[in-house]
């Protein structure tokens, strides 16, 4: 087995072009400076707007990243979806390319479901998927998703395919999930990702493996040098840091906000367009955005992802 | 402009074969008997497990269906889905195979987005479309999809696109909604469809089209019959008979009820089945809701979906 991926990934943000396609010259080149920066590719998580994303856009975009000269490796792509035979294509997918693992969302259309429902989706994409190099992690993401991955699930998973089921993304906000999994599950070689930077420093401590957070697109040298330096003396304060960057755009919708950061400091306007339902930032929120970036001197220094 | 469908339309429930794979012999052979019994073809509604499909899949079945005899003028099948392009290819699908219309979940995977967003969602489907034969119904299903379509978001629809958006399917299960949009919408032309029999005379009475519910596929000609004859002196005894039934099947969950009912009275145990993460019911839920059922003289006449 191969070592697993660790440390900081970031739910890379997916560029559109004036007709709303993908734009995959400038998600290459923002891959390129998240990895210069020390941070991993969960390309297609949430805040990728992955879930607007039609399953052939997401496989060609794979296969433009996978093909530009990016190591596998460092890749995490989301493919979980609605549908069982779309998860299982895009998981195969994933796993030929080479990617390090998946990051997999439950069916989240129908509410309400079973933990036995769920086992037999995950099971059977596990199954149909047949590959021993395939390494799922499991998407706990229950504020927008609405169907919890729970511990009794995740027991009953890694029971029956100890080596599929690598880990977790808690998305929950709820650090005494991230505790219960931690503790039940980390001695076993599963391996817990915080999903944001504010739970990175007490997951680490607690023996977590990383964080997967949307700010790690704009902020990421700043909190892989956190996970790689969580033993130091001024671990605390380089945590108070992250969190009050992330703090920030926690006051705006994220996703516009992230895009917007990255057209600013790319001096690409074409970064700023996101896809129905959402929305872009309106002028008056990006001005206050970036004034309150600025004024804490924030920048993103390298970025360059224009075609 | 042709004559719009109303009346009762159920969301067909799919079968699946051994390998969970759609069978489209055996759900041809259940529209004809929907049709038999004076109901329509709301097939990929939620209770069809339609957002447990892929595209391609809904497409091939949607054909299959289409090219059997059936008219495509008794069809309205739902074409939402999370990613616009996948709504526009499903859409544009329908309306080439001559359905009489499509019902569009909003995209519901991102959680309180703005009816800004989801006004430029819709308008970009029906522009991409392209097609004046689009009828859009919006479906109102905020249990399920967490989306709601709220009234002004439909009356600036309505406003910019008078022809195409025809009209909603109302599964709130409120009725004061369900009353709002008939007031403010129906004098107009807009259609309002009662999200399930429980409403269906009321929405008759108050200027509504009709309804669309799941028990439409195992109880079609009673609820078309209140349907036909809405006015008739003993149309509110008709309804309390359909509520009795409807209640039956509302003590399980909804689908594998519907599919359990549809295996037991055409003697065929392969429709019980169901794709994760739904599962069947259990032997005594089985036997429970059939003995409740056959205690108030249910069945279904003339049913023989076998391939």
């Amino acid at each position: 087995m191969s070592q697993r991926i660790t440390g900081v990934l970031a739910p890379v943000v997916t560029p559109f072009d004036a007709d709303l396609a993908p734009d995959p010259g400038r998600l290459v080149g923002h891959c390129r400076w998240l990895l210069a920066n020390g941070v991993g590719l969960a390309l297609f998580g949430t805040n990728s707007e992955a879930n607007s994303l039609g399953v052939g856009e997401r496989m060609d975009l794979l296969e433009r990243v996978a093909t530009s000269g990016v190591d596998p490796a460092r890749m995490m792509p989301g493919t979980g979806t609605c549908a069982l035979p779309d998860t299982v294509r895009l998981t195969a997918h994933a796993v030929k390319l080479g990617c390090a693992g998946v990051l997999m969302l439950p069916p989240f259309y129908y509410k309400g479901v079973s933990d036995e429902g769920l086992y037999r989706y995950f099971a059977e994409v596990i199954e149909r998927v047949g590959d021993s190099r395939l390494r799922v992690y499991l998407y706990h993401i229950p504020p927008v998703s609405q169907i919890p991955v729970s511990l009794p699930l995740i027991e009953r998973l890694l029971r029956a395919y100890p080596d599929a089921i690598a880990g977790v993304k808690d998305s929950s906000g709820d650090w005494a999930n991230t505790k219960a999994l931690l503790e039940r599950f980390a001695p076993q070689g599963f391996d817990v990702f915080a999903g944001s930077e504010s739970f990175l420093l007490a997951n680490l401590r607690h023996g977590g493996r990383g964080c997967i957070s949307a700010t790690a697109n704009v902020n990421p040298a700043a909190i892989h040098a956190l996970c790689a330096k969580w033993q130091a003396a001024d671990a605390d304060a380089m945590q108070k840091d992250l969190d009050a960057i992330r703090s920030t755009f926690q006051k705006f919708p994220m996703i516009p906000a992230l895009k917007q950061a990255v057209a600013h400091w790319s001096a690409d306007p074409e970064w700023a367009r996101v896809r129905p339902p959402l929305v872009e930032l309106t002028s008056p929120q990006s001005a206050t955005l970036l004034a309150d970036l600025e004024g804490q001197g924030f920048s993103m220094p390298g970025l360059r992802t224009r075609k």
